[in-house]
């Protein structure tokens, strides 16, 4: 499989967090979304919609798109270890929990966004990751708000085995430490990216783990 | 079944139509975003994330939240007539239009976002306006170019029959009403959209359609 991404996109992490759970391997093809590079002919012709990360899964066959419809497609295609839970209930709990992090936070603070508000609104800098501080904060506050109440919260989003809603929970943690969101006013949220932090196919993921990304301390 | 919702939510609007085309009734009861009533203690209660649509199947059990959760939990609960296709690929490509219009859209544009643009960069109503047709029509181009590109794309998204992609690209089109955006650059888009507000499950669903909402014209 080729897996067409970008070190610092928390699309394609969660992504590589699936692969590496289902114990899948696919090989990467970076998109230097810094430099364009979603935008060329080349890239268009794998995604249309110029955006990572699309998984090619076996050659010829047209590119996967979309995190979580990615996900769901391993659930399907590779159903253990599972993602989702048992039970129809649960497994909607699972995935509303999972898109609060991917659909209602994360585009809110996605480069293309953080580029639209310093050239429509002349947002500078500073103002642009206070910015992307706060959606990431409303997206931690919400998930809070249901892990903190619901009895199927165990170590993990529900119960106690890394799934969907772990795997965007900690891309959100990702993003809370791109922009230095701090989560302790998040108990439940930061301890399960404690506990998803300590697992390999989380770990490895992580953007600046990846081939490309800018060497910490350098 | 109770669904929280509110007249002129968009995520609201896409459940409405996954009941109907399913043949299941709720009876919506509102919650006036416009007034502040998610953030109401009654109403955190239903959905700590203080978000719509919230759905209700049985007394005193947990809200189901998150539209695209809710239409997959319909989807495993009430499987005829589907919403998705048959077979894990196909699926996911049904899965991953819907995600363009529900999560890379349409999260750009909704109050809480307009809100801020306001309170953070003194964005005015034009410019607000113009920031959420943008991003709507980002959206239109997105699912332009994959499915005049793809042979599976038919008289709707995936095929002859509607599903989940064809409830949210018609969502989006309704944003596309809102802000008065032409969705006539994107033909499949506004032609698939056209033929969804033939179905009176969709066009009953539609914003100014509901209890609530202002009368056009008065």
């Amino acid at each position: 499989m080729i897996l067409h991404g970008f070190w610092r996109s928390i699309a394609t992490m969660r992504v590589r967090i699936g692969l590496s759970l289902k114990g899948l391997a696919a090989e990467e093809v970076p998109v230097d979304l810094l430099a364009g590079a979603q935008h060329a002919p080349e890239f268009r012709a794998v995604n249309p919609a110029g955006a990572v990360p699309a998984l090619v899964t076996e050659p010829g066959a047209p590119a996967l798109f979309q995190s979580l419809a990615i996900l769901e497609w391993l659930e399907e295609t590779q159903p253990d270890p599972p993602l989702l839970p048992q039970g129809a209930r649960a497994r909607a709990r699972v995935r509303a929990l999972a898109l609060i992090a991917a659909a209602d936070s994360h585009p809110l603070s996605v480069p293309r966004v953080r580029r639209a508000l310093a050239e429509r609104f002349g947002a500078d800098e500073p103002a642009i990751a206070d910015w992307a501080r706060h959606w990431v904060g409303q997206g931690a506050a919400a998930l809070e708000g249901h892990l903190a109440r619901d009895p199927e919260t165990g170590a993990f989003c529900h119960g106690d085995t890394p799934g969907m809603a772990d795997i965007c929970l900690f891309s959100l943690a990702a993003s809370a430490g791109l922009f230095r969101l701090d989560l302790s006013p998040f108990p439940v949220v930061a301890g399960i990216a404690a506990r998803c932090a300590a697992i390999e196919a989380f770990a490895a993921a992580q953007p600046l783990r990846q081939p490309g990304a800018p060497h910490l301390g350098s």
